[in-house]
């Protein structure tokens, strides 16, 4: 592959060159790249914010993540938040902070998995910037949704006798990346060594190109279900529960053998020797979303493809809690994935 | 002071220790900091949105710049691009990535700054994550402004025979960096060495401490005065006047005797033998605006506080020219700020 130095294009010629294909998708997009600012319509629509800043060696390792699929995650990262929140990503704004290792190439790979992930989910890039790093590769992406009053979903508004549903499986990102981390292990002990990836591609692309929830949003809409209380599952589906019972002053409970997880995760966890359960809870990265509804959509909610009912909402005095399979109950933590600790 | 470590908080106390000063300003902000997104209204409203990725040792030297200064100046740069589209900054989101060495305390102080600037600007803080970063600072900011349709000044409008404007004056935000860069260098020779900052206290401030021209939004409305195309002065006036030209399909005229520049930093220029006006026009950081005005309006316009008429906007083919005190003419070159080269 040809290596351009980035500074043979300069920072406008650079944004130029990796923005050149964009091509405006929704009506709400006024104004795109370059100007100071965005401009963007919403009348009538609420307007949703959230951002995700992405840091090499903290948040993603390029010696097994493909520049293109870091691209692509960074996108679905931003595009879930707005799902949770029960609308639609229609905007991002990309930051970029790059050292001297990369070339222009690099960079189009990671402006080709964004637009791609854009292209997927029909939202528009609008802004964009690169500015020299130190260090590693920084990956700033803020995404601007819209959603209709009366249909946002915030996470305070669980309430006792909820049922709460999951989108997906869960665990099949941690395992995959511990599938990497074991791999990169074996290749930095002999740089021959071929990595053992058969039979694991869902995990892996489960780590490495997770997608958003758009079809669940698009089913609640479709079947008229307005949650009581959704997030999307970054951190773990522990975390992403305490979070919703704390804001929502309620306990719950969910179910071990109701919790969903894949055959390749269970598989993996086998051979790792560990607890699939906890990977499906404290795991972290899948991008499902967690959400609570009212009982009386249950006959809805059966009928909806791809969600578990996995507990229920509580009292906030009964606590937060996994009833085993042997009928224990073990207290949630909020682990999580914490890049802090 | 007392140092707390950040892993005694850990993500989720860290972030509501920091934000939890955070009161709400706007109408249009529905629900700030604690879910997946923020949620804004703006019915009738246009939306504004711009981000910028600030990194240690490319944008910032934390030996000279104090973490309080750092997190005020992020919040107004992001401010400076709103009003840059004749707009008013609303709401911004912030994310930090910090490695070990910095404390709970370091953060509040940059908090503290951002705070500052958007209690000073009425803007509201909804959004904030933190997380681990292996070597320096970073900062990333993302704001939305509301704009009305009709009023929003983009770069592309200047026309033949429309004035330059430009408010306040040009330089003193790069003199005040030169004079930081010499004395830390006089520092790293000598630690008992104390910097010589008298009398240059205000291209310190417009280095350590700039502001954003709401002054002149707010005018520009009493006035009823619509530029033709306005910036913000980031990268320098030759710069971002070429930017206006190239997407206006024009040429300028800028008259070097008419480039405002301050008292300071002609003198720190006099001191270091550097030109003051190339510090004017390709020294970046001054977060002034230069707009273009139709020349029906030059009565409101000299009326005007703190503007300058610098030039006129011509046919492309003149090109784009500073003309000298002595009649001579100097093609304007996009040095600019670019921290790619």
């Amino acid at each position: 592959m040809p290596r351009t130095e980035i500074s043979a294009l300069g920072e406008f010629g650079l944004i130029k060159h990796l923005t050149e294909k964009v091509k405006i998708k929704n009506r709400s997009t006024v104004k795109g790249i370059g100007d100071d600012a965005a401009v963007l319509s919403y009348n009538d629509k609420l307007v949703l914010l959230t951002s995700d800043l992405l840091l090499e060696g903290v948040h993603f390792d390029l010696m097994y993540v493909p520049l293109k699929h870091l691209g692509y995650k960074a996108a679905i990262v931003n595009f879930s938040d707005i799902y949770a929140m029960n609308g639609q990503p229609k905007q991002i704004i990309v930051s970029l902070g790059v050292s001297k290792r990369f070339s222009v190439e690099d960079l189009e790979q990671i402006y080709d998995g964004i637009l791609l992930a854009c292209e997927n989910y029909g939202v528009d890039l609008v802004g964009g910037d690169t500015s020299a790093s130190l260090t590693g590769l920084t990956l700033s992406i803020s995404c601007v949704g819209e959603g209709e009053s009366g249909r946002i979903t915030y996470r305070n508004g669980a309430r006792e006798n909820d049922l709460i549903c999951v989108s997906g499986d869960l665990g099949a990102a941690y395992m995959g990346l511990q599938l990497l981390e074991r791999e990169k292990l074996v290749f930095e002990g002999n740089e021959q060594a071929q990595p053992h990836f058969d039979g694991y591609e869902y995990i892996l692309e489960r780590q490495l190109k997770p997608e958003a929830r758009r079809d669940i949003v698009e089913q609640l809409r479709e079947k008229n279900i307005i949650p009581t209380a959704m997030m999307d599952i970054s951190d773990g589906l522990s975390s992403e529960l305490l979070h919703i019972c704390t804001q929502s002053k309620t306990g719950c409970r969910i179910y071990e053998d109701k919790i969903p997880v894949s055959f390749q995760a269970a598989a993996m966890a086998e051979e790792m020797n560990m607890n699939i359960v906890t990977a499906a809870l404290n795991g972290g990265e899948d991008y499902e979303l967690v959400f609570t509804a009212s009982l009386e959509d249950y006959e809805k909610l059966v009928q909806m493809e791809n969600i578990s009912i996995v507990g229920h909402i509580t009292k906030p005095e009964s606590g937060c809690y996994l009833v085993g399979r042997d009928g224990g109950e073990i207290e949630l933590q909020a682990q999580g994935w914490n890049s802090l600790r």
